[in-house]
């Protein structure tokens, strides 16, 4: 079995009891990702909005000072999860079993903008690398990809303030959902 | 007269003819941040969703190099525009009376929840410092603030990001006006 096989069911009590709520079933899967200041932001903005869980390539970049700059000890509060890059396949198609629709953060062109895309609750969001974005060969095993409507003439937006993007509108969708039920 | 008066008319001009469409009525005013790299960060986001300015303390930032690292070239195409924090008094009420809403994105009892503010198609965001926010002299001379709801053990988001999930959100809000007004 080349899936990560992990017991967070007390991390997720745990960080429940203090938090005093549920958790969220957003799953942001960050393993793609090079930058150790690009992966500690997504830490910090992960844990502020409850995701359940940050995926990274290596729990070995908590030690990073850059990291721990940027994360403000996020990494205390919210799972991290190891997922190697070539233990991606797996892990994605593991997530899909669970009820996960799996969504590609990548300029396609098949791309849902994210002004139109609505977010299902079981959400996991797979960010693509600095340089290379999503591979191809990943590409195919994704529900869906979501692309943000960019007017510039820079090209694209830094992989920490796309991911934070993404996770703001689940929560806000998210939100108003619950706001409705009411 | 202490407010600044440059010349952005040509800059402006130039800007909407390489990208081919008009310019958004977003002033996002950063003069109280300190961090070069939040300042780059927000550089690089503000020029991809089309701000029509961003405004900092000083025009000193654009030589720093971790400025430069994060703004990815972004200040040659984004009117940056220098206000010192001793002038964002006269700045603002020139801008009010230049017809913009000045949003103050910040927690405060009166605050309004980033999911439920429809922002003023002319709208000014004052980002607070990373450390002190916007102080109480400022926070007399704004309309309105706006904070973002946030779940987490972990007490705020870093400025870049709590910036650019506003104006990502106010330019979801005029996309959608737009489609609706076809």
């Amino acid at each position: 079995n080349s899936t990560p096989s992990l017991d967070l069911e007390m991390v997720f009590q745990d960080r429940a009891a203090k938090l005093g709520k549920s958790n969220s079933k957003l799953i942001v899967v960050a393993s793609l990702i090079d930058k150790p200041t690009n992966l500690g932001g997504l830490c910090r903005t992960s844990e502020i909005f409850g995701a359940s869980a940050l995926v990274v390539g290596s729990l070995h970049y908590i030690q990073d000072k850059q990291f721990q700059h940027l994360s403000v000890s996020a990494e205390q509060w919210l799972p991290l999860v190891e997922v190697k890059p070539s233990q991606l396949v797996d892990y994605l198609q593991q997530k899909k079993t669970e009820g996960y629709t799996i969504i590609g953060v990548e300029q396609t062109a098949k791309s849902f903008d994210l002004t139109e895309y609505c977010f299902p609750e079981k959400s996991l969001l797979l960010l693509g690398n600095e340089h290379e974005g999503i591979p191809a060969n990943l590409i195919h095993h994704l529900d869906v990809c979501v692309e943000i409507p960019q007017q510039g003439i820079i090209r694209s937006l830094n992989v920490h303030v796309s991911g934070a993007l993404l996770i703001w509108e689940y929560t806000r969708q998210q939100v108003i959902k619950q706001k409705q039920q009411k």
